[in-house]
């Protein structure tokens, strides 16, 4: 059984607090106010997230950094625009080399760069993994079926996670393909928007699944230029994070593209929604790096378009219809 | 312009003829009943199919096979099952080598093959291509956006019919893989059954995303071995098909599974349905393509024995949670 500590205790890492708790492991969960903290080692539970959900005694709660930093499996749960600033920040405290693992999603907005990028430039060569896909943490806490994907460029540190998390129902792939996982992460809130302004336009069913499948081909072919395979994009973090929002009409991303797609402005979006999804700040990151990879993403520029650039939604669907027709995967794509 | 029959009318062929039509290629669009063509070209509507939708004038209806096969392009717009007894009429009534459009999708049960398959059986090496992707006939006929693909070996012969079928709303990809095409056709139904099956078993949003996921993963390892690009699975054909059957409530397989899931027998089920689904048929072809190229199909496996050995719900799921877990992409898709 291992040490390990749980930097976060938002509904995701409260969840992965309390399943590492089940499997065994001594956890040290680490939140930022002391109240929440005293408050899930006398109640059991987060008053925060996952209320009604038993955290696993094995947990215990600290917001005392100094203590979490000891253990040297660090799980990082916290907002990606937060990473950087953290890892600074304990890189300082402690002369650990922590093994660690990412269950954060998304893209770092000033810098266009995934968290295995942000840990590369904080922590310098440290063991890095990333864990993602389908996996809302109110079902995990409840036990209910999920799988997921654990990447690292060291296949024994990924099976070594792959053994610490996994438990009957909660099975957990290994991958090598870090980038590839980071990337899938982001697919779905920027294809989500997509979605919902083909829906609002009232464009039809294949219209919408043809924007599905264009803008997973576009973000295979940036993600390939990147050094992802691309089979990671139709694996779990990719396809498989989609269809869960496929199937969930409570997506903000998705809203947010509906609110688009009638001919509202994004100011206007923005204050009918109460805050800006997640998506609206990917599909910036995105295009910042097709651009430095000279990557052409036709879907991505017109989502961007949209949002920023007041290009209406008519006239974004004509630019896509009057280019020019490809084969269906680059030259680069049709040798498997 | 060219001559162009299309054989089979019946939505889907309704609304290709008439896109060719408008396209000014001259359209023989042939029906089995001598009343249907008579209609057809009288009313310029199709009275089983899409009414209210006008056809294109250049579209002429016969029942007149002989006059049909006189084109050197044919579209076979027939259902799978009927495609071996239709080529094997009419090959001995012309020496015409036509180039073959295949626009169906599907397997062939009693051979477990593919269009393609059954196109070299009865007519030998003649020049073939298939069309696929999400497409609603209803959303074509009105002109709605549409993306499909179309394979041949050939990429001259793809680009043909790439620009014979193009319009400004009718987008269409061309690709080399053949195989990977048809098969993607088949992934939908026996994914959508799978999806009904956790959702009547309340399994969660998390456990139905794993489903297709990981049910996409096997079916693009059977692919592989088949010769099939992974990659076009994930495409247009594959995915993209996939994503129309999500948004949509209708789909038979979708119900055939929320029926089995609930604990229904598969002769209860059909019987609620009215009609058997066609991934109930395809799942016995996929299963013998596995065993056929030694590819294990746990899903599909897990699919095949509820609907046809009795297996219950719970049990399945069981056997699926237990098995041992692997790398996410195995080892031959590991090296993109």
């Amino acid at each position: 059984m291992e040490n390990v500590s749980v930097f976060g205790a938002g509904s995701w890492g409260t969840a992965l607090a309390s399943l590492l708790g089940q499997n065994g492991h001594n956890v040290t969960l680490w939140c930022r106010r002391a109240d929440q903290a005293r408050a899930i080692n006398v109640t059991g539970e987060n008053p925060n997230y996952l209320r009604g959900h038993p955290i696993s005694s094995n947990v215990t709660a600290t917001n005392k950094i100094e203590e979490a930093v000891r253990s040297p499996l660090w799980v990082i749960a916290l907002p990606t625009q937060a990473i950087r600033g953290f890892l600074t920040d304990v890189a300082q405290m402690t002369s650990v080399r922590p093994y660690i693992c990412n269950v954060a999603k998304g893209i770092e907005i000033k810098s266009s760069s995934t968290v295995s990028g942000i840990v590369r430039d904080v922590m310098g060569d440290v063991s890095y993994s990333v864990l993602s896909g389908p996996s809302h943490a109110e079902e995990v806490i409840q036990d209910l079926p999920t799988a997921v994907v654990v990447a690292s460029l060291n296949c024994e540190v990924a099976e070594r996670w792959q053994a610490m998390f996994s438990r009957p129902n909660f099975r957990v792939y290994t991958s090598s393909d870090v980038m590839g996982v980071e990337i899938g992460g982001a697919v779905k809130n920027v294809i989500a928007i997509a979605a919902g302004i083909a829906k609002a336009m009232g464009l039809g069913d294949n219209a919408l699944a043809a924007l599905v499948s264009r803008g997973l081909a576009e973000i295979m072919r940036l993600g390939a230029k990147m050094g992802a395979n691309p089979l990671t994009l139709a694996g779990l973090a990719g396809v498989g994070d989609l269809v869960v929002t496929c199937f969930s009409a409570h997506s903000r991303n998705l809203r947010l593209g509906l609110a688009i797609g009638k001919g509202k402005s994004m100011a206007e979006a923005i204050s009918e929604l109460g805050q800006v999804a997640e998506g609206a700040y990917t599909v910036k990151a995105l295009k910042e790096m097709g651009r430095k990879v000279c990557e052409e993403l036709p879907i991505v520029d017109a989502v961007y378009d949209m949002l920023y650039n007041d290009l209406a939604p008519e006239e974004a669907l004509n630019t896509l219809l009057l280019r020019d027709l490809k084969p269906e995967l680059p030259p680069a794509m049709q040798w498997m």
